[in-house]
């Protein structure tokens, strides 16, 4: 069942919020011991927001699409009361006595909340294997990682426990999960939705956004906690606009992208037959399809990586004293970045807006790129290396290889399901389109899936319930 | 002879702009070996300029309030075809082959270009005593520096040598030889002034503004020179408003505040007591005068020298291998910088949005904040202390203490003669507005000038002449 499934049944009395709240609670009692998709389940909260949003549909107030939705967020977000952890054993304590803005918004659009999903320690890493929360589980093979960071708003969202989730992204982290559980996960523009409450990892790379069974429901989510906040100095005044496509949409007068370069270099066969049959189909709906040759993309990935490290130490030094209790791979990142010299940094920042300025102009020639999300599907829990062209490579670096450029640029970005690879687990495709064209992009996207895209074979493994993905 | 008294006198057929730029290549022919405010003068280019404009007055074009007006440029800005040095040894044969956006707008604006004014080595200091080309003098006192970084900006307003001078400020390079000089200069709001083609220093700290002899003509300067510019990503898209002030203003309804802490403390008297005659003066127009305690001006200034240090050494780093080419003070700050780490620099970043954060709160209670510019008048070339409270204090840090933690902020802020001290040399009154309230700005000063508050005793000893600042 989709959000607007769901809103429409809940507008018209089939259902209520609290039997939906219900539902999903109960799913979560009965799956989360073994996916550990979340890290705090908060049910009588959820019930008490469910119940008012019933009591607003019966006074008939003018409610929105969120309504009585239930929805997760990613342990990152301060929500009052409730401790936000962000997967660090530094912050198990952390009760927070504010909201961040996008947990006042979804409250403020009615949504209800169920509960906060597990994480990568920090959000620093994409396995969301947790060393003091537990690892988290991919619905689709328990003994595979969800991706992370955001692996358990992923792992919630696709095994049917939340009709969303929120996550964030500072070098793939919606869009890998996304990728990895067979959802659509956004990475809206720099600068489109509020980071006051965050808790932040990248200062100049973080970016907040949904996870979601469809195209839709995302954009649904997405246009509730967009906009200016001035809690969030890179949040930009701008008018206001509807994200969510209308039901038809054609893509004819659109140019899609194809990289020539980088891209599918080193990605599996599967992945990249799906980004073609992605691209025929955005033809047969009336795109032109053009083959681009795109900026240095590991040029591009350095300049990430030396942005992030200390971004990502000033961060976790408040908690240098406890340094020794951090995983052992987010304590060598922490040590790495310590050691970046302010001048590398500031470099690295002058090369991001040269790299701004070579992605404008290819986004001259074409309106929306599409790539691999992934180069594979999800490796199993506890692999350390993925195997590429027969050589071991470092399953961080791999898996972020398509995503964290792009958290540079701070271009919109997603990834959606485009199929299943030989072991029948999903794959994702990115499109990546300009500055603040999240509509554009949505539009793209949910043509695509519209034409049956992302038409996976089975549900995961999980979830073979009503309120699944496959209705 | 104020610009706007030359653009009337020139629009009315009175004198041309070949008689005025004739007359000022012909000062500065007189006066620029003793004084060195230019580095290079621009002769047959300006004649040519001059040429146009007078077509263009005499086949009743529409022109605007600079057409036919002889400006200078600090040599930090890139002009076509003209060598562009950046005070620097390492850009002695730099001759670029494109303009700056600002050397574009005066150009459009129909302006005459006189040359480019001399500097601190690399906009890196505040005495303009460069090592390779000279030491700039003050035209009030030839053995006193005219301060920097734009001290040939100044020594050239200040000496009736252009009607107007652009200058760069990154901790104070417009306001410090303003304020020495006796002249106007303004520091705009980070982001309302293009810096693409402008020599940089500090990225995140750099802006463009204009020094002049009155308020009205830097506001005249500053309206050309605004605006967005794609190529400066810092530049934002917003509606243009006239700058200009109106004949005569009121303050009525305006708060000026007056610092409690920080700004006098170290103070000469006879600063301090122009800054107050300032306020009272304001009072007397109308103004409501409140004294405030300002946010940490020690902790705001060291992130600034945080967060310079190691950008400026990022640009400078660019000539590396001729680093022992460099001045003393610029070698030892270019060193310092490279010593500084990424996430000292990111910790510093960080509160600097912390300081905005508290000053916005500061500026919700008033309009304008009025301190000194200098806390003292021009010191001798070669000084290395000055002498505060019986203690010799470093000239650089104590010369900057008033107007450098203003860039952090990004507020704009001007200077503007006050009167002058006891030695007959000129005194600065600073004056600080909310971002982008520039209009505002320009509007008390403008008022204070009416009302004498700038009216200075004597001509500068070097530019007794019917086009100097007495009229």
């Amino acid at each position: 069942m989709t959000i607007a499934q769901a809103g429409r049944a809940l507008r018209e009395r089939r259902i209520s919020s609290v039997e939906l709240t219900r539902y999903l609670l109960d799913q979560i009692g009965r799956l989360n011991p073994e996916i550990n998709a979340f890290l705090t389940v908060t049910g009588d909260l959820a019930l008490d927001q469910a119940r008012r949003a019933d009591a607003g549909l019966r006074a008939g107030a003018d409610c929105g699409p969120l309504h009585g939705i239930p929805i997760a967020l990613k342990d990152v977000f301060c929500t009052r009361g409730i401790r936000t952890t962000a997967g660090a054993v530094q912050l198990s304590e952390n009760v927070p006595d504010y909201d961040a803005a996008v947990t006042e918004r979804l409250s403020a659009a009615g949504s209800v909340m169920l509960g906060k999903t597990g994480m990568h320690e920090f959000a620093y890493g994409i396995t969301s294997n947790n060393p003091h929360y537990g690892a988290v589980r991919n619905p689709w093979n328990p003994a595979c990682i969800p991706g992370g960071s955001s692996g358990g708003s992923g792992a919630a969202v696709a095994s049917g426990l939340a009709f969303a989730a929120l996550g964030t992204d500072t070098g793939g982290s919606i869009r890998v999960p996304a990728s990895f559980c067979g959802t659509v996960g956004v990475k809206p523009t720099f600068g489109l939705v509020s980071r006051f409450g965050t808790l932040p990892l990248g200062f100049t790379l973080d970016h907040v956004g949904p996870l979601a069974r469809t195209v839709r429901d995302a954009a649904l989510v997405l246009d509730a906690i967009s906009g200016y906040d001035p809690r969030d100095p890179a949040t930009r005044r701008r008018r206001k606009e509807a994200l969510c496509p209308p039901p038809s949409v054609s893509l004819s007068e659109l140019c899609i992208g194809l990289p020539a370069n980088y891209f599918f270099d080193r990605a599996r066969k599967a992945v990249k037959e799906a980004v073609v049959r992605a691209a025929s189909l955005a033809e047969s709906l009336g795109a032109r399809v053009t083959t681009v040759t795109v900026p240095d993309m590991e040029g591009l990935t350095a300049v990430h990586r030396l942005i992030l490290l200390p971004e990502a130490s000033a961060v976790i030094g408040k908690f240098h004293q406890r340094r020794g209790e951090l995983g052992a791979d987010v304590r060598a990142l922490y040590e790495q970045g310590r050691l970046v010299s302010a001048v590398d940094y500031i470099d690295a920042q002058r090369l991001r807006t040269e790299f701004r300025r070579q992605f404008a102009r290819l986004f001259e020639s074409i309106d929306v790129l599409l790539t691999p999300a992934t180069l594979f599907s999800a490796p199993r829990i506890g692999q350390d290396t993925v195997d590429v062209d027969g050589v071991p490579e470092d399953v961080r670096l791999m898996t972020t290889a398509s995503v964290r450029a792009i958290n540079v640029l701070g271009y919109p970005a997603l990834s959606m399901p485009c199929g299943l690879d030989p072991g029948g687990m999903p794959l994702g495709l990115q499109a990546i389109a300009r500055p603040f064209d999240e509509r554009l992009l949505l539009r793209v996207a949910a043509a695509l899936e519209d034409a049956g895209i992302s038409a996976i074979g089975r549900a995961p493994l999980c979830a073979p319930t009503p309120f699944s993905a496959q209705n």
